[in-house]
C-alpha cells in the first residue's frame, strides 16, 4: 500500500536535503564555544535593542481586539507603501502591499497567486537554496538559468534560453545571495525586452518576482533599481529579517508594482487577502505588524558591515583567493583555493572555521562567508583562512 | 494574453469570497461602537495578561542567536509532546511535533506532507469555511461529507460514500466548529474501520487529519478522545489561538500519532522540517516558541464561557429557537427562526446584533453565535434575538 509522503513532498524534501545535512552539521557546532561560524546569515551579536523594545511595546494590548485575527494591518501597509515609494520612486499604494511572514511567506503568496501545477519558474544559479524546495512544494518545475560564470552578472541570454511556453515566473535576486552583486538598470531593461517578447510569443504573461530581502544592505552608496520600475509585471518580495538581522521574527511583504496595468493590478489586489488565508494564514503576527512603523527605519550597522567586508575582501585577495567584491548582502563569495569547495571547507572546519561550501548553490568550486560574524571572529579566522588557502593552492 | 491569477488561485479566492464579503461587512462595524458583534471567534475583552507578559519576557534576548532562524524549537516540542501525552494518553515524543503558525500552518504542512495535486480530501459539512480555500490553493479536490442533519454527529456512512481511489485525507474536527459537538470514541472506531477497509481496497493509505484547535475548550467535563488514539494514521493540528483567544499571534503545531507504524513515522518526521521550510518557513516566531512552556497552561476562563453558553442556550431555547447545545468550542449553532439564515441575520443586524449566517457553512437555514462576546453584550443582545425570532417565526 502507498503510505508515506507525497511525490511533491519527496521532491521538496530532496531539494532541502543538502541544506538539512549541512544545517545538522552546523548545529553540532553549538556545543563548541570556540567554533567560528561564518555559515548562515544568522546574528552573532546581541539583537538590535530597538527590535526588543518594539516587541515589548506592542505586547501591551491597546484594544480588546489587539490579538484578534490580523490580515494585512492598514497602518503597516501604509508605512511600507510610503517607504517603497520613496525608495524606488514608484507610486506604491497601501493596497499594493500584502504583509507576510518574511520573504519566504511573500514568495509562497506570489507562487499561489500566479502559478498552476506544472508551471515552470526560472531561478538563478548560483542562487538561494530555498527557491527549489518551495517550487517543488507548490508543484512547480524549477528551471535553472546560470549567471555569468565569471562576474555573476545577470545573464539575460541564459534566461531567454530557459524560457518555454510553460514559463510563468522568472525569479531575480538583487542584491544577490550568494554573490553580493547588485544588478544595474540596464540588466532589467534587457530582461524586460526578453520577457515582453516571450510573453507575446507564447500568449501568456511571464511575471517577474524580484526577491529583494537585501535591498537595504548595500555598500559604497551603490545605486539600486528594482525591476518593478522597468518591467510592469513585477512583484517584489521583502523581508525585515535581513536588515534587522532577526530572521526568527517573521516580517515581510509582497508588493505589486504600481506599473502593472490597472485591471490586472485590481485582480491581484483582490487576491492578496484570500490567498494569504488559503496558503495557511500567511500574515505576520499582530505584534510584528504593529511594530512596522518603528522597524521600518531600524537597521544593523552598515558602516561596521562595510568594514568587515573590506577587511575580509582585502585579506583574502592579498592571500591570492579570488573573491567577488560584494556590492550588497552580507555575504562574500569566492573561489575555493585548490578548486574543491568541500575540501577547502573541511580543512577550515578542522581549524574551527566554518564557511558554506558552494555545493549548496550547485557551485562546487566556490564558498560563501557570512559577514554577520563579528570583527573579532574575522580577526581570529583570517590567519587560518590564509593558511588553509596556502596549503591547498 | 493570459495574464492574471492562476486557476488554483481563482478557485481558492472563489472559496473565500463568501467569507471576504461577510468579513468586509463586519469590518464596517468597527465604526459603530454600539454594534454587538457575535460573528467571528475574536476577543471582545482585554487579552490574557499572561500572554502579554510572556511576549514581553521573551522579547529580551538571552543569547546572540535569540532572533536567529528558528525551526521547531526543541523546548517547545518537548513541552507540547509532554502535554499531549498527558492529555491524550499516548506516548508522543518531541520529534513527533512540528511547531507551526497556528492550525492554519499545521494544516498546510499536513497537506504538503501527504498530498499530490488532484488528490481528494474529505471535509465535514457544516464545517470550517477555510478548509476548502486551503485545499484549492494546494491543488486538491474538496469532497464534502455531510454530518447528521439533526444531531450534527459524525456520519461515518456519509464519509464512506465520499471515499474514492483518489481520497488521501479525511479531515475531522472535534470539538466541532460551528456545531459545538464533541464526538465519542465510538465514532472514531467506526470511522477507523471504514478508513482501514477503504485503504486496503484502494491500495493507498487514507490519512486522518484531526483538526483540534478547540480541544481544550469543552464544557461540563465532557470526555475527549482524539482519533489519533484510535486510527494510527492520524495527524493532529492544534492552535493556541483559541484557548488564548489570541489568533493574531500565530502559534500551533502538527503532531504525528505515536501509533503510526515506526517506518512511516520516521519518514514523516524527516519531512517535517524540510516541508515546514518549503511551504514558506511555516515555523512560529521565536518569541512565541520561547513562550510555549508559559502558554501551555494558560487559558481563557472556561467557567465564564460556560455561563455564557448556559445563558444563551437557555434564553434561545425558551424563545423557541432550536439550538444545538455546545459540548465544546466557543460557538452556538442554531436553526434560524423562519428558516432563512440571511433574513434572520439581516433583521438582527438592523437591531445592531451581528451573528454569522449558516450560508458561510453551506447551511442556509442555520446561524452561528460566537460565545467570545462579553456577558454584557449577551445581556444587550438577548431581548433583540428573542424579538426578531418572534417576528420571523
Amino acid at each position: 500500500m502507498a503510505v508515506g509522503m507525497s511525490t511533491r513532498a519527496t521532491q521538496a524534501k530532496a531539494a532541502v536535503d543538502i541544506v538539512t545535512a549541512f544545517f545538522g552539521r552546523i548545529q553540532a557546532l553549538a556545543s563548541d564555544p570556540e567554533a567560528l561560524d561564518f555559515t548562515f546569515g544568522n546574528p552573532h551579536e546581541t539583537a538590535l535593542p530597538g527590535l526588543s523594545a518594539a516587541i515589548r511595546t506592542y505586547a501591551e494590548p491597546r484594544s480588546v481586539d489587539w490579538f484578534a485575527y490580523k490580515t494585512s494591518e492598514p497602518e503597516a501597509q501604509r508605512v511600507v507603501a510610503a517607504g517603497l515609494a520613496a525608495e524606488l520612486g514608484l507610486p506604491f499604494e497601501p493596497e499594493d502591499i500584502a504583509m507576510t511572514q518574511g520573504a519566504f511567506g511573500a514568495i509562497s503568496l506570489a507562487l499561489a497567486l500566479l502559478t498552476d501545477a506544472g508551471d515552470e519558474v526560472i531561478v538563478p544559479v548560483p542562487g538561494w537554496f530555498c527557491y527549489e524546495p518551495m517550487l517543488h512544494a507548490a508543484d512547480l518545475v524549477p528551471v535553472r538559468a546560470e549567471l555569468d560564470a565569471e562576474t555573476f552578472d545577470l545573464d539575460v541570454d541564459a534566461i531567454a534560453r530557459a524560457i518555454t511556453p510553460r514559463t510563468r515566473i522568472v525569479i531575480v535576486n538583487s542584491p544577490a545571495n550568494p554573490t553580493g552583486r547588485v544588478y544595474p538598470a540596464s540588466s532589467w531593461e534587457a530582461l524586460a525586452d526578453v520577457l515582453e517578447r516571450a510573453s507575446r510569443e507564447h500568449g501568456r504573461r511571464i511575471w517577474l518576482l524580484s526577491d529583494e530581502p537585501y535591498r537595504r544592505i548595500r555598500f559604497d552608496g551603490i545605486a539600486f533599481t528594482s525591476p518593478a520600475a522597468v518591467y510592469p509585471w513585477t512583484l517584489i518580495d521583502y523581508s525585515y529579517g535581513k536588515v534587522l538581522l532577526a530572521p526568527g521574527q517573521r516580517l515581510g511583504y509582497l508588493a505589486l508594482s504600481p506599473l502593472i496595468p490597472v485591471d490586472e493590478r485590481d485582480e491581484l489586489r483582490a487576491g492578496l487577502m484570500p490567498l494569504g488565508l488559503a496558503i495557511g494564514w500567511g500574515f505576520p503576527d499582530a505584534v510584528m505588524q504593529y511594530a512596522v512603523p518603528q522597524l521600518e527605519t531600524l537597521s544593523i550597522d552598515l558602516e561596521e558591515l562595510t568594514r568587515k567586508r573590506d577587511r575580509l575582501y582585502a585579506a583574502l585577495t592579498d592571500a591570492g583567493i579570488a573573491v567577488t567584491r560584494p556590492e550588497g548582502t552580507f555575504y562574500l563569495w569566492g573561489r575555493a583555493p585548490g578548486g574543491d569547495a568541500t575540501r577547502f571547507c573541511d580543512a577550515l572546519a578542522q581549524r574551527g572555521v566554518y564557511v558554506m561550501p558552494g555545493t549548496l548553490f550547485s557551485q562546487p568550486h566556490h564558498f560563501r562567508i557570512s559577514l554577520t560574524a563579528t570583527m573579532d571572529m574575522i580577526d581570529q579566522a583570517l590567519p587560518r583562512l590564509v593558511e588553509v588557502a596556502a596549503d591547498l593552492s
